[in-house]
């Protein structure tokens, strides 16, 4: 089929013509849509119906939904304009409760007002729109150097598994957990990589599968209960997931089914790689165990494609991430470097530094 | 919603008429379809296509469809008969590889007519269907003594995590995993069932979800990319599954899922258990690594749900199939008893018996 030359991979999120354009991904990967944003409640739609995900897109996509909130704020002193604009950060903060990076876009944003309080409001608004193209245009810079970081523990002829789409597509580009995977490409390295569709809502076979394809890459999906099979077979080299938090001890918060992952990659002897931004790490979050995990809609297990796949009414448990002890993660990947365990000094550090 | 009263469990096979009925298990849980099957072609195809699947059931089915391929011989000597049926064995062999069931029936009914030889043709036919019939009823009293055994492993207020569907569905009445469920339950016990969904054919949410709740019996359903994290939580105090094969050392062919499952029950201190009838253990098998494990039409992970949910074209690995090996496994549940580690003397003790 080679997707290579059929189609460019498509951008997840733009700024143009004072609104976002966001690539509804739940869309992909039949239909290449893209939908415009220009308030702040379409955008906490957005993110809740994961039309933009992944969390450092989320955290993008906040960025601006928050001056999309304010641009047309009619508040006349910065008492009024700052009360404004945390209802507003607290509203998009409530549309995903577990990505951290959610809410630290969101007090990115506040911390800049209160910077400039002694700015007039038409100001405010400008570096309000200012600071959220500056979070977008560095995770771009921070997903490559994640990249670069990640690289240092591949070589060539791997074979990754990956879960879930901690790509191009929940970034700016590149992504977290596949950018190793991207750079090792422009060095030519072959790598291979299983894909785990990632129910309920199959991330892993309609994103990944998709933008690794369409770059070029040699991705092989299974579903999610095969991967203890393939690393049994002693197919698979590493695995690498990217994250939705890390707790100061290193526990990590992730896409449900990461954890099991983790456990799998341990009893088979296979190093497990957790790449994500510094925004990610919590150190208000002490252990894993103090992470809310958002339970998600019981139609996403029963009806996710399309139509009911399940008894009509049956009880559902539906847990959008799980918590993965530090003991373990093999290495933490951020645009700061890798680190190894004990993770507890060595976050704390790589935050302060 | 309460399925209790609404509708009967459907049973999964049945001789009425001079043919078999066969209910379809790939249109459960929306539609109650019942197939007519009187040609061994479409027996075949039945147990390709999964309308008819779980070991015991296919085994009761190609016991028929045997049956049902030689009712209309117009072999006139003894040798000519056995060669038609040795050639119909080989046939419906060739439909699922990984069941051994399937040539535990075959290889019966062959054995019946050579123990027969003296018998004339139409003699001949009538052993053939008696015979798939006392297999049939067999089952089911096997089953009943599977729960009466696996019963000694549970209490009541457990809750247990089961994957793919070894219950009533896949056999004549009750199930392999599920019977000590069922009788669980006859006797007033509170029992709670984790059901993972079971990719990529969903028996979990389509098969076992269902019969648990048409029998008032306490279920939630997951995906089974969850099972790690409900353990994780303190919410399994066991799991129970059915066996496709079991291999002279104790090591278990099932249900693609099973084996990443014995993993985590093993890391969270849960026992795991393993049901099935005698006729499963295959010591010509010596060790599982020796199963060769059926692959499926990608089509099964990339349009499983009517539409496709993946990019065209994108490469698959669909196993059906993976191997536990025993040192993960608790128990070994058969209607002669219930074996303990070591497995591998038990297990010849146990046929021998």
């Amino acid at each position: 089929m080679g997707y290579e030359k059929m189609e460019e991979m498509a951008v997840s999120i733009r700024w143009q013509e004072q609104q976002v354009i966001l690539l509804d991904q739940t869309q992909l990967p039949l239909k290449t849509v893209f939908t415009k944003v220009d308030r702040i409640e379409d955008m906490w739609d957005a993110i809740k119906r994961l039309v933009v995900r992944g969390a450092p897109a989320i955290g993008i996509a906040a960025a601006y939904g928050l001056y999309l909130g304010m641009r047309d704020s009619d508040a006349d002193n910065f008492t009024d304009f700052l009360q404004e604009l945390q209802a507003g950060s607290a509203y998009l903060a409530s549309s995903r409760p577990t990505a951290v990076n959610l809410v630290w876009a969101l007090e990115r944003m506040e911390s800049k007002v209160h910077d400039n309080r002694d700015k007039n409001i038409i100001e405010l608004k400008e570096i309000l729109l200012l600071e959220a193209q500056k979070i977008h245009a560095e995770d771009e810079v921070m997903c490559r150097q994640i990249g670069e970081n990640g690289l240092t523990l591949l070589r060539d002829g791997m074979t990754l598994l990956t879960h879930c789409n901690a790509g191009g597509y929940a970034t700016a580009r590149y992504g977290t957990a596949l950018a190793p995977i991207y750079l090792a490409q422009e060095r030519g390295w072959k790598i291979k990589v299983f894909a785990n569709e990632t129910r309920p809502l199959l991330q892993g076979s309609r994103l990944t599968a998709h933008e690794l394809m369409i770059n070029g890459i040699d991705v092989t999906l299974i579903t999610d209960n095969m991967a203890a099979h393939v690393m049994a077979m002693g197919r698979v080299d590493g695995v690498i997931v990217g994250c939705d938090r890390v707790a100061a001890n290193g526990d990590v918060a992730n896409k449900i089914g990461t954890y099991g992952l983790a456990v799998l990659a341990k009893e088979h002897g296979i190093p497990f790689f957790v790449a994500g931004p510094t925004s990610t790490i919590d150190l208000f979050t002490p252990r894993g165990d103090a992470i809310i995990i958002e339970e998600r809609n019981a139609e996403e297990v029963t009806k996710g494609f399309g139509r009911l796949t399940a008894p009509a009414g049956v009880k559902v448990f539906n847990p959008a991430f799980d918590i993965t002890p530090h003991q373990y993660i093999t290495a933490i990947i951020t645009e700061k470097g890798v680190l190894r365990p004990p993770f507890a000094g060595g976050l704390q550090k790589m935050i302060n530094n």
